[in-house]
């Protein structure tokens, strides 16, 4: 007896494309990234792993992502649970800046460790500021976030995870998590027992869905779980490591 | 103090625009479809009524429409309940089935009966025959529907509707019910107390709010409540009527 997890990171946004810092800024799928979805969809169909709920952020594209990848597999009819503690890491002040120019503006060594290290939140973003969610209606119950490292990421989502995720496996559901890069390495890191330095070197690639089978104890009984294609998968997680070299 | 009820019938699906007998069967929306969807959630938007929670069928014309619509109201995120209940009207065995066609077999008064008739259903669908919807694990829990008049969906969505959608307008929410022409003439028959005879004549136009103020007692405060385009509305309605008399 095992539990089924699958977790799916959404396609490429608007501004995956335009090169900007995203986070909690509620920015849509691009065409591409919409096919992405669906194709993810199609993946689950064809493999016959078929979720009986949903949890996702209360980002669009996250939201988006679960909704054509359900439609695609047939599923859009399960169960819907949202919470924002499966929303991206919010990226600070860098939210709305471009990638490119803060680089050049902050240098290498300061842009690496904003965006890899575990511990090292960005500077938080002014309250009221355009790229701020602090009066966003989505989150009035929610404590206000205005910067976050991977660490309060995992600090926030570990507990919804282990109360709602694991709470609807327990219940013998096939549970889909659609979200982000960090906060799906966020639960990647917990499941798999990752160090906090390793996982600066995990990346999740978009659109495919990941495959944990868990053990009683929500123990991956394969670590790293499997992605439903696995050729698309490896070749996305090398095009990045390439990216880092360049 | 009042409460707020907006309705959303789906717009066209790939079977209107086929014009085939639907009912339970799950066609997607049309290109036209998502843009009704689109242009009603704009509406909403514009207007600021802006729901909280929103309740569907389990079909993917409604489901979609609601994505569709609350995405572009910026309201993707909120709550979402999905019930078999607000499902459209199963049309027996005559899902799957060219309306023209029928109306040549069965003549204009058979088929007004089957279309129109507060308590008249088409006959039960075949159990195991391709449009019946018997062992779809979506209905898993629900009793099996081979056919449906309005009056049994009035029967079957009524307790829904007064269980979970005044429950969540009780609690002070704007609820938005994403629905089918007959699971909203049903809501709407009971609202504005509409009898039996006279509900054959009421036609829910696609893709536009329909918003109720409902007072303590759930009664609306004007009756038939009001579209959110109120000319696209009576054009519509009166397409319809017109469509009748051919």
């Amino acid at each position: 007896m095992t539990y089924t997890l699958v977790l799916l990171r959404h396609g490429e946004s608007e501004w995956n494309a335009k090169n900007l810092f995203t986070g909690w800024v509620d920015v849509a799928l691009s065409e591409k990234g919409v096919g992405e979805a669906k194709r993810g969809g199609e993946l689950l169909k064809e493999s016959g792993i078929l979720p009986d709920v949903v949890h996702t952020s209360l980002l669009r594209r996250a939201m988006n992502t679960a909704n054509y990848a359900l439609d695609a597999a047939d599923r859009l009819w399960i169960p819907v649970k949202r919470d924002w503690r499966l929303n991206e890491r919010h990226y600070g002040a860098l939210q709305g800046k471009d990638k490119a120019a803060t680089l050049e503006q902050y240098g290498e060594e300061q842009f690496k460790l904003w965006r890899r290290s575990y511990d090292t939140p960005p500077p938080a973003i002014e309250v009221g500021s355009e790229f701020s969610q602090d009066a966003d209606p989505r989150y009035a119950g929610a404590p206000v976030v205005l910067t976050e490292c991977l660490k309060d990421v995992l600090e926030r989502a570990l507990p919804y995870v282990k109360d709602e995720v694991f709470g609807d496996l327990k219940s013998g559901k096939t549970v889909l998590v659609a979200a982000h890069g960090n906060s799906l390495r966020a639960i990647v890191k917990y499941l798999d027992e990752i160090s906090d330095e390793d996982i600066a070197g995990v990346n999740i690639p978009t659109g495919i869905p990941l495959v944990y089978e868990l053990d009683e104890d929500f123990k991956p009984v394969t670590k790293g779980g499997r992605y439903l294609d696995p050729e698309a998968a490896a070749a996305s997680i090398q095009a990045v490591a390439n990216q880092g070299k360049k």
